[in-house]
């Protein structure tokens, strides 16, 4: 298992008018704590499009327990759990400054080829990078 | 069961490097469809919240099942399936142009009190108004 | 000089907890009225962009004078004034149900050659099509 | 004159189909640049605003030198020229990685009251704060 976090600062123009952020903002939350979980391992998603791959999402579930507010620094809690060879399964929590659990969602996103936009296994590279994880 | 028809034009900000709508703006959209199936029924969001009920998403669940593009012309298909005591179930189901099932999504959605954000029962008149569909 | 009407409902998700519409959201909006407007006189942005032809925003200037609100039914009015022979000066005044003048705004865009992202004459048949107006 | 560099990682929904931050994404990084630096000095906007003090933008002028991409690590300075009376103006440049300016931009704020909307003076602890700095 993979597993990091990452912590955000909530936006003022990510606040809605009850004063919560809005149920739509969190998957840039989650792209961001994915996005550096990889970058922890040595794992750049800019690099693989470069590399002709896109990841596009599938699958998205998000269950909202309590609002995150405006200025909160949040962490988010990511996992990779299982073994990504044609798709990768994060899981999140987020929590506020007084460790309150705000949010979980889990997101599924397929390797894919750019130019076909065919699915297609995780590069090799990035297998071998997380295989000793799993 | 109530069902509405919603027609969104994806702009140019809502789409991402891979050419796609971004996978965060899909609750814009059926934020937009449910909004506008309320008022189709003469029921409208924003009494609602000068009326002192707010009503947070609790829970959302998107499966991706094909892009939406730029400047593609939307049909948002909306339904509340089941006779909103206390929750609002939104099912969704988006299709382009050529009649493609892109993306079919459900949110819940909770009657709260804007001051204490308890969950309350739904407003006597928004009970009244859609009981004859259930 | 070009000139045309577009009308947005507001969107929760781009108010803030002010109840004003964010301030960032408005170059949507904008971005939207232009389109829309060149829709009206017959070109297709998409259709430029597909024909090897990108139009990045050099410079925008807003007046924010009064809030746009939830659920307001908005009036862009929207002019492009010179004739667009590499630029294209759009201006845009945003009006409510009530007719009150909440916003004025202008931006300038370049008609780019997306590969080289140098800066090119408009297409023939864009000047073609607009040098009646001017 | 008061001054800041606040650091913000560009993301993948941040990017529109160019490979450009969408040039209305921009007013996000400049709210939190402005943020971060009134956080430095020991001023927050959220406890402003719990104070009933709201500070809407009256107007904004953005230079779109050069685009910012995806996954760029942005060096944003801001600077508030001017002692904040009852206007602030932020002016901000933003630099990548390679040190080039990609965007220049300022902002006009005034301080209002929550309740009234009407423009007041800034609170006393703010002005008393700042003032060394003019």
């Amino acid at each position: 298992m993979l597993t990091a976090e990452t912590y955000i600062r909530v936006r003022y123009g990510e606040v809605d008018r009850m004063g919560y952020v809005y149920y739509g903002n969190y998957p840039l939350y989650y792209e961001s704590a994915r996005t550096e979980m990889l970058r922890k391992f040595g794992l750049s998603y800019l690099q693989m499009e470069d590399d002709g791959i896109i990841l596009p999402v599938m699958d998205m579930h998000i269950e909202y327990l309590a609002p995150a507010l405006y200025d909160d620094l949040l962490t988010i809690k990511t996992k990779l759990i299982k073994y990504p060879a044609v798709r990768l399964i994060f899981n999140y929590e987020i929590y506020n400054e007084t460790r309150e659990l705000l949010n979980k969602a889990s997101t599924t996103l397929v390797f894919a080829d750019a130019t076909t936009k065919k699915p297609r296994k995780a590069p090799y590279y990035f297998l071998n990078r997380v295989k000793e994880f799993f």
